[in-house]
């Protein structure tokens, strides 16, 4: 049984840190990393962490992570919001699936308010900066047990 | 300074557990009690729980809250979805707010995709059953710090 | 098994014969309970029967028939078109539900022509002034059977 | 004084019973027909029944029941949600008219949740299969009376 | 070339003079036959009057119209405001084709606020009531020239 | 009795017979002055006939018409669609007021298939290019008797 | 005939004075009784003022003023723009309602631009701060005479 | 076991080639019905091939095809964007059912752009003139096998 | 320090007391201006009323009641709910702006349920006929000091 | 060949520079006209420029533009946003049409994001302050070359 | 000229036989590929036959299609329905371009009721799972000629 | 200080010239280069142009530019009406960002009505063919200063 647990950050997540720290906190994703390789390491879990921009790699990773992973958290940053690609993705996984937020989704534009991964997903956690990581990973590989 | 987490459940929570299990899982309001006060004791903090069918004494309890509490859990079942007596309540407050749900609302009626609760709270976790409270504890009372 | 008939009646039933005629009909709530006081003991029935301004307590009252009535008959009146705290209470119900209103609703306002109750109810009648409930006693009685 | 009651039945209905029996019951329009007559008879009434599955007809037996009925009943089936011409029709009667469905039409699909009929018609009684023709014949000849 | 003027009539206009003479006036179908005779008589033109509740009539005699008439003229009643078929119809036409109404329709309901027939139609003559035939009688006959 | 007939014209009308002749036909409004002016005289009627690009001068005509005229012609171009100060002068007058337009308007684009004009007039002319002007004068005056 | 003012205050006007005060102002709800008290006295009136964050209560409340009350002023917070259950009650009474708002809604989100209340009231009195309750008392009491 | 290919054509499709050549081509109905016919012989079985301007005489004759039909094609025009008494009928169907259009209706307008017909068919060929037909009976049959 | 109340009123609201008394009542334009000079003179204020039927005339004065006024009332009428220049225009201002209505304008058509005065105003007041102006002058001066 | 450019400016822009500077600018109307002046004399050109509060005069400008202008600027300020006048009015021109914004729209609100000048103009230059008049003068006798 | 079929897929059908086989079939994109390559070749052309998860890269292969094949087959999946640039890309194309879908598109969620590819494509076939493959290269082919 | 103008160029416009030239004109995507280059080089400053079908490297490229750029001017064609990825990567700039459009877009489908795009960018220039770039650059460069 697969002992990988896989972190998809979706567009615009390689800048963190810079971009609006009002809306996004001031840990770079290399810190969400680490904190998050930390939180697998005491589970007994490895991390597969990956960024992209790209909407249809976020597919074969999602698609990578059914066939690999134990469990998934995604945060496909815009893409939450348009992409029925990676809808479709998420609904053939049979793993648990997280949407993982570092904003407060639900207090922002309007155009926000619709997610098709979070109709994918087994939870959501949003809102608590980079800790949402760190909850996400321990409520997922709850979720397996 | 306050050593107290509010947790206030809202509208058909009383019957959790014999209640369409398949979307809100097996446990009684009473087993997540439970788990919440120890998770509460834990961190050293005391518990304060209701349960009530009525939007405007979720509004009085949220008052309360502001008044007393260290953070405050909300689970506003139906409410969710209609109240802005609840919003508005939720807005006056400076301690944090956590929205938590025990089902995954993003899989359910398009009715219940709108949440004014979101919208006035700190984060949203939704979807792991109790899990989801005894992580919103956590999250909560790490937020403080 | 139960012997008891529930029926509830939602916001503003209590003025019922005074307030707008044209309407709602000239009979009061008493009269309209003496009439069901009546039908029910003629099939063998008790009656349990309230009015309430107050949603939360309407939910209540479901949750109280779900446990102890035979069937239940709701009035929800202006809470039909807004409550989902009601729809949910009504879904977690096995006995049999019945809609029902004194005015022929399909005729009125917009924000009427949304009924929350009737997607949660095995049966709608309505229209027919005091009459909807005698009927709906009737109907459901039989869908017992 | 006319002693006839107008029964019409829209498209579809010729096939009941066979057709969906979890939405429509397993009652023959037949078999209906013969309930209703019983019915009438019961109270010393004719009775006018017709099925077509063209919107036309249905307008020219809605001309022939306010020209001859004393009373008329109509499950306009998917006609219901569509056809003002029936609107029209039916707005020009002085009998009372008995909207009738056979299944709970509020817990259906979301085109179905406009009714032309309703709008038009004295009271509704839907959700109780071939028992709401047999409820809506009392209602309607109480409602002469 | 032809010689004939079409008048189709849609549903329950049958009923003129009877139905709502707040709305339609109270000239008869055959009063405004009438009219409409004598007005083509003395241009010179015959007259096909036809009256039906179906829409697919309509369709049919609308394509005779094209085949064998001069001009149209069209009131199809409740059939303007939803069919597709009678627009699909109008616009293979090659031949003058006015709408006419007798009531002010843009006085009415929202649901009367659109026209299929109004978008295939060369012009429209609308609340005169039964002169709203005669003004369209000369207008078509005057578009021919 | 006022022997006047008011006919105004809205916006961008003056340049009629130059502006999209495919649309609005090759008279100008001089043209149709002297049409209208004809077709008044014919009936013993003066003609009072003003044009303007300003709305708020419609209005003032409007109520000038309202005070001095027997009957009002309006063609208020764009301001058809968009002007609730019209529909407001509109509805203050006691004659016959006639909705007239050169185009088929319900061919044209989606945000001219609203008409504040309508719903205020007594009736509708369009389509029929000077001539709907000239079948309005007929219609209107005829109203009168 | 009456001789008391009835003073409504809906869900989170407890808190007056603590809350956003730039949206809501500096003074307490005592202090604003204490402004309506005088303006009543005055006018040789008593006040009867209440506050409840309960929709069912504040019906309970306007039924009372129905009842007992000579005008009725309303401030009905959240459920301005959600209860019908509010509309259904104000409808009812035959004494003059005033709405009254301290801040000015319409310059607010856009889920507090529908108005259950004006639609039920006699007028409107909003964005005055505390100075909407006193206008109000004399608006009301103005039209009483 | 039925060997019978129902083909069902709506409004309008009586004047095929004649009628707007550009959008639905030069062959007429008869052609249409040749084609198919030689397509069915090919195959082993016979042909039944209807059209009518009806919205009920095709339910009629969809009734029919399922219970005599081996496989139904229906091109239902107009109706395809209109007509819930046909998505009533062809839902009840155990047979394959082929939705067929000569045009691509994806091209054309907005109304066109909801189809009732699709949501109860096994598979839609559109677009390709008469040849929709031929490639459906083969599509159609091939799904029986 | 100005010491002018600048009153403007918008279109049709020069035919006061004679158009729809039901709606506006029975006081012309001047009655009210004599009102609300009586009520500007006991406050020591002079005052600048203006009726203009055009939306760029209530534009200029606008800007300047920004220039001399102290404070600005304005019953827009029509242009209330389409005039974003007056919207502008009005938030140019830094003097109280308060917007008045005759009628009650949350009772009448759904066209009128926006308004951009509303959300450039520092306070609303309607309903109360003349007497809005007089309640408004004096709650703009207080609002002065 | 006409040797005049047209610049046209709509409601509030008279007051520019005092009016919400953050947004606009601080250069004063006269300051704009000063800069395109030198700009038109630069390319051989006069320039007609004018402003106006009264969107009818617009259109009077537009078609003035028309009849003796080398190439029109239109910054219709709220207008642009409303005015189906304008539209009507430029889409007559033959010469080329700039439509010019000193702010950058699609920043604003919602209401702001319809342009009828933008479907009307050549091309759109918005966002520059004074500098978006001095690009659109280059661009636009660029355009007649 | 070309002898190439090009056949592009969209996101997540590389799982295909995998994933939800009972809306997509049991069929491997492999299966698929070789079906096309068959009929291809009986047809004498060569296949080019493209997966890929990205929507850019959808584009490129649309735009190679445009200038080395002789048609194009794509089931451009949940791209299908939100993106412009594939309905740009398709647009510039003069080969034959089909719709191909696996699945009844017209039975799924509402979201998949939009396609961009119809709106730019010769002709559509879905619903046959593999077949529809088949039954497009021929459709195609026979369009050529 | 960075003495580079950024170009990025969306999906399809590699096709440039080719491609509908009606609408966008007959310049190559290099003659654009090419002209663009010379515009940067009389300014002083280096061009990084790119073409990319893919929405991600379009965000790849705007955060590159973020980091090098002096200023960035965006063609994003299709990506400009649905991509969020791209808003937010916009967002985080601080250098000018000018959106550029050959095609007037506003005179398009009412897909493309919506920018997200404008609402990143400092300003807007479209309408212009290859000179819209040109008076970017321009317009950019100025920006600066």
């Amino acid at each position: 049984m697969s002992k990988i647990v896989y972190i998809l950050n979706g567009p615009n997540l390689k800048l963190l840190g810079q971009r609006e720290p009002d809306i996004y906190g001031r840990d770079s994703l290399d810190d969400i990393k680490a904190l998050c390789e930390t939180a697998c390491k005491q589970r007994g879990y490895a991390l597969a962490f990956y960024q992209t921009n790209i909407e249809g790699e976020l597919v074969d990773h999602v698609q990578e992570a059914g066939a690999k992973g134990a469990v998934l958290l995604i945060n496909a940053a815009a893409y939450t919001h348009t992409s029925i690609a990676l809808y479709d993705a998420l609904k053939t996984l049979t793993i648990p699936v997280i949407e993982v937020h570092l904003s407060q989704v639900g207090k922002r534009e309007s155009f926000r308010q619709i997610s098709y991964v979070a109709s994918a997903a087994t939870g959501t956690i949003s809102g608590f900066g980079a800790q949402s990581y760190v909850l996400a990973i321990g409520a997922a590989l709850d979720a397996l047990t």
